[in-house]
């Protein structure tokens, strides 16, 4: 169903994430951004934008792996809230923020985007661990 | 399928927005806000917080609904961009966003929450006009 052959994953998206696990329409990548766990789910299909534009199968098959991302990582973090969200507007290829929310976290009550300071990257060994932990959840 | 009978929508979304129509799940309004043409679903079912707490079937129903409202909103505004967010650290009732992004407007590029200064109410004939069109356009 997809036709993955022409999918580039865009540099900025691949620059700012580390890759998790490809599941069956998207792949998911964990950002680098120790203050909030937050995953994104890129479709690899070429020239996607806007939700709008997935066929019904499609949009069936990435709304299961967006719950599945939801589950796995409210199950990982505990979190207060989860914020699932497709924007967009500076990198235009289609990606969903699933986003673990804390009511301590840095840009509580807000959204985390152009909030809560600067962007922290995580260390190597806290980033290995919660891109294998989301792994094993969404293997699972 | 939906138990709407002890469903209400929490006053925050109520006095925030205008009412549009009701869908088969969700209850669309427009939210009274003229910097961005922004609808937000509400599915009409009590004690829903998260995306992952609707069945399969909601799910379905609710995305082709996103998609409906989106579209409506592209077609009646020419926008850039789309932004869908489910986000609900505010006011939990769960609550899908639907903004209608463009390159020249208050919060471009950023996201549209705590950003692009204050909130600007609609006049009567505005607002009038948009729910009237947008209510056109999704009983279609």
């Amino acid at each position: 169903m997809s036709d993955a052959s022409t999918f580039v994953l865009d540099p900025r998206l691949e620059g700012d994430s580390f890759p998790v696990l490809d599941l069956t329409l998207a792949t998911v990548r964990l950002m680098d951004d120790a203050r909030f766990p937050w995953a994104i789910l890129v479709p690899r299909r070429p020239g996607l934008a806007e939700l709008i534009d997935l066929d019904a199968e499609a949009r069936a098959t990435l709304w299961s792996e967006i719950d599945a991302v939801s589950r796995a990582l409210k199950a990982l973090t505990a979190c207060d809230k989860l914020n699932v969200a497709a924007l967009g507007n500076m990198v235009r290829q289609l990606h969903i923020h699933v986003i673990a929310r804390f009511e301590r976290d840095a840009a509580w009550p807000g959204a985390v985007w152009g909030a809560g300071g600067e962007r922290q990257s995580y260390g190597a060994p806290q980033a290995m661990r919660l891109v294998g932990q989301l792994r094993e959840a969404l293997a699972a």
